[in-house]
């Protein structure tokens, strides 16, 4: 996989988008006919963080290498170096997939 | 069931719905043909609770284990080792079962 | 009536609609009619306040016997032993009957 | 008049409307033929404030036996002791008819 | 004109409309054919200010007798004595006319 | 062009638009054609300022005489001894034009 | 390119987007088939920051000459000197592209 080029702004994060078919360690299975379901991805960069009203950026949750679910229709997709990422607010990220 | 891989983010918990048709310790019962009323399951992962302004995080008001009432259309369907589950927002939680 | 099985979470109220023909002791009449009109219940169980800012909880004010007016819309409708209740925020109790 | 057996909630207050086509003292007529104006009605009961951040309760702006101008759309309407009443939040209420 | 009757709430005033066809002092003209434009009016009736959340009330701009110039389809129409009126919030007033 | 006779509120600025074929110095053109694209005019009236929560008022970045851009469909148009005029908010207004 | 007129308010960038079809360094190509995918630019102008409830202005996380991806129907159309550019809200920007 290329080396990332984006640096995503505040609480955004780049997700590459893991194929449905696939399966993890845990065993998840997202059917591609399941339209409407969550997707599964990994994180390749990560934000700052969201800026509080103090003036301090909040921590995110996730970090690069992370494997999450998202919900599908979130975020913006983007091509780089001919891979499609997604670019996601943290908040669209349901869960992290553990184990 | 199989040990949960999901890490909710945040306010989110896990859910594992229950038959509509079965009956709880306390009777409860949830016909399938009331498609409009809300949902019973079983929460198996929570998360870290809501990033407050603060910088703190709140707590969460239900834990692993409990079994709550839940609006059916809030939350995202996930498939993990071949049992649906729900990742919702706890401000969907409408009401812990208990005795 | 039965022992309430339902604990709700934060400002919400489990409420057990009382028939709209019913005359209270006050004399309120809702009649079935009246479909866009408000309700009438009996409180059966209330969560533990609304989740403030601060990190306190903010007190509810009615409680379990209050008899109270709610929207007719708000809510959602559960069944517990075999009788309907409905799950409502305090906000959406617009007064209680008193005397 | 029957004394009022409804205690609404926080910020709001029930109102006996006036008919239309009465005349008050300071000489305001409301034509029913105007269906888009605001009514007039008499305050009858007012709840005990708005619940604020601090925990304190606003300060509501009218009392019992006030008359007041509000918008025709708001509120809900209730029946007790065969007269109709509207339960509405204070910010419903327009103006205080006073002389 | 007659001597006002009504005491808005909160950051509310009553305002006088004035006839399109008239001319200001500064010569502004307001055409009744241009329906879509602002409305120039008379400051008849000013409320106590807006409830801050600190519990005091912001100060009003504008004062009785000062005329203005406000949003057409902004606040409520009412009759007083014969004349119409309208009930704005400050917010719906866009200028003072001065000079 | 006639002295100005509006004083607008709060964060609100009273901007006179200037012909979409004119070039100003900085050779920026805004074809009539472009319907859909904002407009420059010039600043003839500034509010004094957004109330704050804190009591005070937020300090405008533009003054009376600036060249600015601003949305098409914001604000209200006025017109003032023959010349249209419009009030915006702040917000409404993109960027200042300089040089 | 000519020396850029306009100052931007607030938390608002200028930005001059680059052609579909060019490569950057990194690689990325955003094909102008793609309509729904966000678009890439050069910011050539950036505004003070968000004014904060405190009375401060927040700081912006892109200066003059970042590459940044934004999506493509945010901000407004703006042509200066026979070029256009975009001006946007910090927050519209997805990330900064950079190595």
């Amino acid at each position: 996989m290329a080396k990332i080029k984006l640096r995503p702004l505040d609480d955004r994060v780049v997700v590459q988008p893991l194929e449905a078919e696939e399966v993890t360690a845990g065993g998840i299975v997202l059917p591609d006919a399941a339209k409407e379901k969550p997707q599964r991805g990994k994180v390749v960069a990560v934000g700052g963080g969201k800026l509080l009203d103090s003036g301090k950026r909040g921590e995110l949750s996730v970090t690069v290498g992370d494997e999450v679910i998202f919900g599908k229709y979130g975020g913006s997709e983007v091509e780089v170096n001919g891979e499609e990422y997604k670019i996601l607010r943290e908040s669209d990220i349901l869960a992290k997939v553990v184990g």
